[in-house]
């Protein structure tokens, strides 16, 4: 067991902080035999960058190197790990800072658990280890797509502001094309002008992110405690900043009436018309599209100055120059990585569910 | 590893089905020579139990009685296991109904997922192992103890009628005193009024609870993966019926701007003014009150006649007789279920933060 | 995690105490729809009864009852869970000498860990708990059987008498109808002889116990840290008294060759002539039969009177009347828990191989 | 969870293939500010290279390089992550027998059960990845230093030739300056001579390596499945090549009296004169010398020719050319991985201890 790990057959296991040489990832339990194009899985962590100005200047080339487990990029069933370099690493950046309690922040969390000189950049706290679970979850979606199982997520809201676009009419293609991930160009366009005047003010604002899987297969899910639910929380509310989760209706469903949140059943997996529950019904899904949302706090590293404490206990104002290292918006770049513990956690519950799905074994000691 | 496990180093592992002789737990992980008092221990398994007109009227006589690991009434190191019999098990209440696919109820799933002939009375799926956990974090509140660490949680809304009292203003002993868990009187008799009428349309309703934790210990949750609010969100969202979850602010600081979010830090432990945060930062405990949100489903289970299919995929209707032995607002009785989940969440992380946070050896040494 | 369960994906959790109400275990991961003769595994439990003058007088009815996971005898998918009672507790037996250090038992460490008063009876140290891996051996052998594969065990030696009948000559029905599970009657007669003379004396023996599985699933055991000989050694060195294992030719094969030890190929699997190594390489099956041996101490509760201390540090004499309950040579009911280690072993790896070992995933998607 | 990892709360995964661009391993669970030698950890690490004739001629420089969880050398509480460059792959080398089934190797297993084309230099299944744990071995002994604890290995056969120095007599500084680990110069000169003369023909041997542990914590281990022997068990038959294992007398005890086995206790943890139960009773450490062996197997790789098949079942000879890379006697270089495996459960074991043995909680309040 490893506290930097995530996954119960399908396991991935985290090192490295944003100042060091490199973060890395060790991602075991994919099956042997498996083709993996190591372009889109570099893809996917392009769509992680900073792509507008409103984002983090910082400009990681993040490139991503297998180190093991793939021959003529195909699995082999041995771990496959990776890392990705940390090229534009500026300890001095954070030099001034580093003896200040930084509000909504955790260094001083940190300081008091780990009792040890401060660490830069966040340390392991950092959302840059975020980029280590995208790369994994864009290796997983070579497994998904046996399945054809197909998942993506979206930028649903920024602050005020809301995209009305219902989960279902949803078009992945128009989020690929937004800077922001969100599939309505117009409300992208409102969003753009909130944070301008946010970057102006040197503020931050929070958002929602939804996520959503189409075709997954059914049956997947442990009862109890590894409901597919459950570790998709999990999953997302390990996510730096994130503050809350949803499957399907979630707090919504809380306002309904059962005669309303129930579905009408279409056919014997128990897929149903409306699909309130998220494709989950008691931690299983049922084959319909597996849908729900993750809030996302404001970042906490706002130019604007604020009063705080240093760790001597002595009163100081904290403020940031630009150009600062850090979004307005954190949720934007959260969208790859939501998407990232969705495939995740689906491979997992696969090889979970597989695992006691047993072939006819007289055709398995044939084959074996 | 069992998939009917819950925690890290404090593990609860439970077992048995609804209407089997009986449900039982094993919870492992409890440090020696903790005088247990099994009277607080059925003291909270009572509070589960259906407490007024409006909630199932089964009767279960939910008695725990251990059977091991404790010796004297003080925990031994052994693992502590406990059942509690079923006395009103009543197969036949389900008979005219199990060859029927219940909208949004997980028979469908798990006939899928496991392919035999139908469970009585939901199996695994029913909320009835959650007595289980209820005790389990009644004898976790006995280390809490010892850091004079307290937990509650109540009913914050019921379908459309929410409490408007802040959470840092509930009075615990209003809740106890209140059928419903509502610390607002006044708010309790609307809600009764509300489920009177559903009842009375044979409908149900939702409902969202709020758990705080008063005094915690701060430099609980280990980065990255087992950050308490990732551990508190798939404990909660493991509860059958549980549809979200929120730690702090949750989906509201997602309309926050960062300057209004972040705290005034108040001492060197990184705690502040108004805790918007939720007690935790970077996924470890500050020392301030954690509070948060779950939201639940309105129950499957309704009286009004419902279309659905059969499993031959046959066109048919369900309904249930009354009297029913389902509730119409679960989240009520998910009160001391919420609870419970963040005894074990908070208790485990205390042993994983311990294991870490060496003793002087020197000192041990001479100790042990 | 629970400390008191063993399995990766088919775990067994136990609880209890050899003087409480009762021991049980928790059985959790077994595929749903597998028939268990509950017969068989109640027959397994009688083997490891004591059938002679020279073993334990305990006479406990070690009758299993299963309390969860069976529905008309046929797994569900949820745990199952099994208490055997404890009838012939006697605290009493111990109570004068629970203050005392008993040499060569657990009591000093299990004092000094956990600093409670003394527990009678050896508490979780009692070897009564390996009853509860019997019975839950013995319902794997169900799944064990789909793949034609038979696990057995037996007395190689008794203290200086040893048999020699090779691991491959031995007739699994001389072993069922022998009380020492000595598969060659002579030497039984001759370690009656012994035991008799010890039993006058008041002294102890060790012996070691040989294991054997016939047509194991080839490419079961999991590189690097779950290979097959890894988690047997584990599981075989979990039995209160074993001191060594050894796989295939274990010590002996440190002073063998290479052109020695080497098998000679017969098939594409891998599989060879004499199978020295016992049935793994690289720590995965090869489908030959697995083989190999554990050593157990002689029990430490001697009639002879022993020099040793009291918990004070004063001197002191230790001595057990008779008739005591203790076996002269714990190797000999060792047996049937050192086949259901490997029956626990097996079934575990089967479910781990099988999690990813996919089906065709577009059959699936049409069996789902 | 994850196949390729050892330990509970300190846990070592390992990836790396023997021929890909380097292996490596994240330790995570060392406690923050622990003060890292890393010169200590590359000396540990050249003790497992060839240092003699005899050996495996494979040269490489056996760097480690870490790349994080150290901040100016001193632990922070994150995973420390490090590899080691492969620098003398060959994959010619054993691309004229890479269709051929080699007798005692693990090339049919793999092939079996992962069904793709033949990984060159044994992939997984290499002895390379055992400098990972020797290296994290090294990092854990700076744990044990608080604790004064002391751990050495050494060779105690080769072949037929054992040395007779008793484990409690022997001067880990000989073994130190032994080219095989051995502690007696002229049993080391009759060993080399075996080796000559293997070398010259060909052929290969096994051998018996001892571990010993010096002033141990007591109360390490946690019944029943988290026994220290089990634990130690498990890692040593996870190292390639091991046969057997060993604590205290092993094996030899099943010979012994329980008169003559029973310790005569000294002091009120448990411990004894004789310990020939190796500082375990009941599977928790007294504080006594934890001592045992482990048996390894004569390399598969051997120079004769020899009889076998290919992959389509065909018959064929297979033979290695010298100057070939592979070791007469790999017992030799398994002694500091024998060493690291009891340097990693040792400190796991402090942790899981440490976990449930709480702080006075007052004290913790105020400290945290």
């Amino acid at each position: 067991m490893s506290f930097n790990q995530f996954g119960t057959l399908l396991s991935l296991t985290t090192f490295g902080e944003s100042h060091g040489p490199c973060i890395g990832g060790v991602l075991d339990g994919l099956p042997p035999n498996i083709r993996i194009d190591m372009n889109t899985v570099q893809s996917a962590l392009n769509t992680r960058k900073p792509r507008e100005k409103g984002m983090s200047p910082e400009k990681e080339n993040d490139t991503v190197t297998v180190i093991s487990g793939l021959m003529n990029n195909i699995t082999t069933g041995a771990p496959l790990a990776f890392t990705i370099p940390n090229q534009d690493a500026k300890p001095s950046a954070y030099q001034n800072t580093e003896n200040i309690i930084r509000p909504g922040h955790a260094n001083a969390t940190y300081q008091n658990k780990y009792k040890h000189t401060h660490q830069q950049g966040g340390g392991r706290a950092s959302a840059r280890e975020t980029a280590i679970r995208v790369a994994a979850g864009a290796i997983c979606q070579h497994l998904l797509d046996q399945f054809d199982t197909r998942v993506f997520a979206y930028l649903d809201s920024m602050g005020p502001i809301t995209q009305t676009i219902p989960w279902h009419q949803v078009n992945p293609e128009h989020i690929k094309k937004s800077e922001f991930f969100c599939p309505d160009h117009d409300v992208f366009l409102k969003m753009q002008g909130h944070l301008d005047q946010l970057q102006h003010k040197g503020d931050s604002c929070g958002g929602i992110v939804r996520f959503v899987v189409l075709n997954p297969p059914n049956g997947l899910g442990e009862p109890i405690y590894q409901k597919m639910e459950a570790k998709l929380a999990h999953g997302m509310m390990s996510i730096p900043a994130s503050k809350g989760f949803e499957i399907g209706q979630g707090f919504a469903s809380s306002k309904m009436l059962g005669s309303e949140h129930n579905d009408q059943i279409l056919n014997t997996k128990g897929q149903g018309k409306h699909n309130h529950a998220g494709g989950i019904l008691g931690g299983i899904s049922n084959g319909d599209p597996i849908w729900g949302s993750v809030a996302f706090k404001p970042p906490s590293s706002i130019r604007i100055e604020q009063k705080t404490l240093d760790f001597n206990g002595k009163s100081t104002m904290l403020s940031f120059d630009r150009p600062h290292r850090h979004d307005p918006c954190v949720a934007i770049r959260a969208v790859p990585v939501v998407k990232a513990m969705c495939q995740l956690v689906l491979c997992d519950l696969i090889l979970c569910h597989q695992s006691r799905n047993l072939h006819d074994p007289n055709a398995q000691s044939e084959q074996t």
